[in-house]
C-alpha cells in the first residue's frame, strides 16, 4: 500500500512500505535523484532528520541511514554544527549508480521501410546478387584482418580497392587513371561535399541540369553551393546556352553519358565545347556517371575524363549502388592529379566516412572478376526486362503513356499520350498509381522550376518480368479510373 | 620499323607498318583519338584523300576506308560535293570503343598508412578483438540478407542496431532514451554535422574544451561552425567562465565523462549549472563520450542527457571506434525526441553515411552478448596495462616524466618534469620520441591558443606490457640525449 507524505515539503518524496526495498533504501533512491535532476539544488539544506521523519512517517534511524549514504556518495554534506547539504561541488570520486530503466521494447520498434516495387527508378535486381559469395568473401577478408584495415587506413580508400576501380574505369570507360587519383567515398554526396570544401568556395554558383537528380542538388545546397538550374536540350546540357543563364558559374554537374532522368547521351561535340569552357574559366566539370555499366547497346561514349587529357578539371562521380545495392553506400571519384592533396586534405580534417568494411571485400569481388561477371549477366537481364516494360506498355498502356526503347540505363520515360495529358498532368498520375501500389515517378519532380515535359519515370531493372506485367495492367486501371 | 610522315600537317600521324594492325585501322585509331581530344576541332575540314595519301605515304584505298569507318562511326560526315567534314554535333548513336590503355600496375601501388605503435592515444588492442566470430556473423547476416538491408534502409539507421544502442546507453550510461531517439552515423564528424544542418546556423558559435578534441574542432569549422575554445579548469568546462568568454554561443561540445585529453571527470555541480545554461538560453548541449566504457574503477557519472529529463537540449554523440576498431566508422548520436524529425530530414536530404553492411553485424555482436563481453575482457587488460605504463614511466623516466593513475580511459597524461620543461618543451620532446620509434604527442597540441600545460599524451591500450616498457626505454634515451 503506498503511503504519500507531504509533498510540497519534501519535493513529493513517496516511500512505499509494500516495496520490497528498505525504506532508507527508498529515501537514498529519491534524494538521490531529485539531487541528479536539479530538483534539489546543489548547497541547499536538508531538512532535519527530526523535521524528515515526522514529514514521512518513518523512524528517525531511517533518514539518518539514507543521509549517510548520500554523504559517503558525496551528494551531501554535513558542516560542522548546522546540518546537511547537498554539495555545491561534488568531487570527481562521486560515482553514481547508472539507473537500471524498464527493459526497451522489442516490439516492432520501428517502422519498417517500403518495400521495393515496380517501377521505382534506379533500383537494382537485388535477389540476383551473388550474396553467399559476397558473405563468404567477408567471412574470408574479416577473419584475420590486416593490421592496416583495423587503424591509420588511407583516408582515401583501401588501396587494392583503388586500383580495383582504376583498372575497371580503364577498361570499362576508357578512363587512363592513376589508383593515386581515386578516392573512395559514400557516395555522390560525400563527393561533392568534398569538392565543395576542397576546390569550390562557399556560395559558388553551379550548373545542373534541368531536369536533374533531385538528392544531388539537395548534396549542392547542403555543401554551401548555390545550383542554377540549366533546361537541356535535345543533346543534353550546353555550356554555351548555360553561360546566358549565369556567367560566373564556377561548375557543373553533367551525366553526359546518360543523362538523369531523360536517357540523353550527351554527343563528343557538346563534351569538347564543355571541355573547352572548363579550360578558359577555370571552371569545374562533375561528371555523374551513375550506371552506364547498363549500356545495352554499342559501347559508351568516353568519359569526359578520357577526353580533358592534362585540363585537370574534371571529376568522375561513380558509384557502386547500381551495380550492387543502394544501401552499400560505397562510391568513388576519379580526380585529376592536381586536386588529390587538396582533396585528401579534406578528408583527413573530416573524417572519411566509407566504411573500410566494404571496401577489402569489394576489392576481393572486382579482383576475382566477380564484378564483371555480375555487371554483364544483369546486363542481359535488364534488357529483356526493358523489352518486357515496353511490350507491357503497349499491351496495357496504348493510348495513354508512349515508351521509346533506350541504349542503356535502368528506367525508361513514359511520356503522357495527349489524351491522358489533357485529363491529368504526371502528378495525378503517379498519385493514382501509388494508390493501387505502383511507383510510377512524375517527371515533374525532376524539375526545380516549372516542368516543360510530363511524363512518368518507370524502372523496370529491378523487377521481374511478371511484375512488370502486372504492375502495368495496374496502371492502366489507375489511369483509366 | 616505324616510319613517321609530315606532322605538322596530319597532326603528328604515325603508321607503322610493323605494327600488325592493318594500316586503314591505326588511322582510323589516330584520327579518332585526335577529334576525341580536341586536336581536330569540330566541324574542321579533313585533307583530300589524295593529300592524306601523299602526305602519309600510304595508298588511297587505305585512307577511304579508314575516314568510311569514321563517317560510319559518326566521327566524320560527308558533304556533299565539298569533302569531309569531323562531326560539329554528334548524334547520341556515336558509341566509341573504349581504348585499352595498357595494364595499371599492381606493385605496391600506394605507400602503406603509417603503423600503430606505442604511446598512441585512442587506439584499442587490435589482436585482442574476437575477428573470428565476428566474421562468422557477417557470412551468417549477409548470405541472404533482409530485403530491408538493402534498399529503402532507414536514413536513421539499421533498427535492431538502434534498438541495441539504446539498451547498451541504459545499462551502462543510465540514460533512458527510446530506440526512436538513437542516430546511427559515420562517427562524431558526421554527428557534428547533422546539428550544425538541422538545429544551428552557418556561423553560430560554439564552445569547446581548451585544451580539446583537435579533430572535432576541425569538424566544426567544416561545418560552418564557430569555435570558441575556452580554458578548463581542474573540474572541467566551466560555463560561467565560458559566457564571460562569449555570451552568445549557441552550443557547446564538452567530454564530462572524462575531459579528452586531460581525464578530468566534470562534477554534478558543473553538469546541472550547464543544464541550467541549456535551459535558460536555448543552447546545445553537445556530450561526446568517447570511451567511457573504460572505467577501471567505480560506476562513470550519469551521462548529460540522463540528467536533463525534458529539456530536450543535450545530445550525446558515441563512438565504436574503441571497443571496436577506429576504421569501423560507426558511431551514433541519442537526440531528444524533438530533434528526430528535424535530423531525419537533414539525414534524408544529405544521404546517410554509415555502412550499412556493418550495422546489422554489430546489432547481432551486441544483442547476443559479445559486445559487452569484449568490453569487460578489455577492461581488465587495460587497466593492466595503465599499471605497467605507470611501473615504466617510474622505472626508465623517473625525474623525467610524472604520471599520475586514472580511474578511466585509454591514456595518460605525463607531465614533462621542471628539470626536463627547462631543458625542452613537449613539442620538442615529442620530436625526439618520433626520432626513436615512440608515438607521444605534444600536450601542446590540443590548445587552440597557447598552450598552457606541458605534457606527453601517452596512450597504452593497444599495445603489451613489453611493447610499453621498450617504449619507455626508447623514450628515456630520447629524452636524455
Amino acid at each position: 500500500m503506498k503511503q504519500t507524505t507531504s509533498d510540497a515539503a519534501l519535493l513529493g518524496l513517496a516511500l512505499d512500505r509494500g516495496d520490497g526495498e528498505p525504506l532508507h533504501v527508498q529515501l537514498t533512491q529519491g534524494l538521490r535523484e531529485r539531487i541528479l535532476t536539479g530538483r534539489i539544488t546543489p548547497g541547499a539544506k536538508l531538512p532535519s532528520s527530526r523535521q524528515f521523519a515526522a514529514e514521512l512517517g518513518v523512524s528517525r534511524v531511517t533518514i539518518v541511514t539514507a543521509i549517510d549514504q548520500l554523504v559517503s556518495e558525496g551528494y551531501a554534506e554535513g558542516r560542522h554544527g548546522s546540518g546537511v547539504y547537498v554539495s555545491a561541488d561534488l568531487p570527481e570520486e562521486v560515482l553514481q549508480a547508472a539507473p537500471v530503466i524498464s527493459e526497451i521494447s522489442l516490439d516492432d520498434p520501428l517502422p519498417p521501410p517500403a518495400p521495393m516495387r515496380p517501377f521505382q527508378p534506379a533500383a537494382p535486381d537485388l535477389d540476383l546478387f551473388p550474396h553467399a559469395e559476397w558473405a563468404k568473401l567477408m567471412e574470408r577478408v574479416w577473419r584475420a584482418p590486416e593490421r592496416r584495415l583495423l587503424a591509420n587506413a588511407d583516408p582515401l580508400g583501401w588501396s587494392p580497392l583503388r586500383v580495383a576501380i582504376a583498372r575497371h574505369l580503364n577498361q570499362w570507360r576508357g578512363i587512363n587513371c592513376s589508383p593515386h587519383q581515386i578516392i573512395v567515398t559514400s557516395g555522390a554526396a560525400e563527393a561533392i561535399d568534398l569538392l565543395a570544401r576542397a576546390v569550390l568556395k562557399n556560395g559558388d554558383r553551379v550548373f545542373m541540369e534541368e531536369p536533374g537528380y533531385r538528392i544531388l542538388r539537395r548534396s549542392l545546397i547542403l555543401a554551401g553551393l548555390s545550383p542554377v538550374p540549366v533546361a537541356i536540350d535535345q543533346h543534353g546540357f550546353d555550356i554555351e546556352h548555360a553561360q546566358t543563364v549565369a556567367a560566373d558559374a564556377r561548375a557543373v554537374v553533367v551525366t553526359p553519358s546518360r543523362q538523369y532522368p531523360l536517357g540523353i547521351t550527351m554527343p563528343l561535340a557538346r563534351r569538347l565545347e564543355l571541355i573547352g569552357w572548363a579550360r578558359q574559366t577555370g571552371g569545374l566539370i562533375i561528371e555523374d556517371d551513375y550506371d552506364s555499366e547498363y549500356r545495352y547497346q554499342g559501347r559508351p561514349l568516353p568519359a569526359m575524363m578520357s577526353l580533358e587529357e592534362g585540363v585537370g578539371q574534371v571529376i568522375y562521380v561513380g558509384s557502386f549502388s547500381k551495380v550492387m545495392w543502394p544501401s552499400l553506400r560505397i562510391g568513388f571519384m576519379a580526380v585529376p592529379q592536381n586536386l588529390v592533396t587538396q582533396i585528401a586534405d579534406v578528408l583527413r580534417a573530416s573524417a572519411p566516412r566509407a566504411s573500410l568494411v566494404v571496401q577489402p571485400v569489394l576489392a576481393r569481388f572486382m579482383e576475382d572478376g566477380s564484378f564483371a561477371t555480375h555487371i554483364r549477366k544483369m546486363r542481359r537481364i535488364y534488357a529483356r526486362r526493358q523489352e518486357s516494360l515496353i511490350d507491357a506498355v503497349s499491351r496495357h498502356l496504348d493510348g495513354l503513356l508512349i515508351v521509346e526503347p533506350a541504349p542503356a540505363g535502368m528506367h525508361l520515360i513514359a511520356d503522357l499520350s495527349p489524351s491522358l495529358a489533357a485529363r491529368m498532368d504526371d502528378a495525378e498520375a503517379s498519385r493514382r498509381a501509388a494508390e493501387v501500389g505502383v511507383t510510377a515517378m512524375p517527371l515533374s519532380l525532376f524539375f526545380d522550376g516549372p516542368a516543360t515535359r510530363q511524363g512518368l519515370v518507370l524502372g523496370y531493372a529491378g523487377f521481374e518480368e511478371t511484375a512488370i506485367d502486372d504492375a502495368a495492367r495496374k496502371l492502366r486501371a489507375a489511369l483509366n479510373a
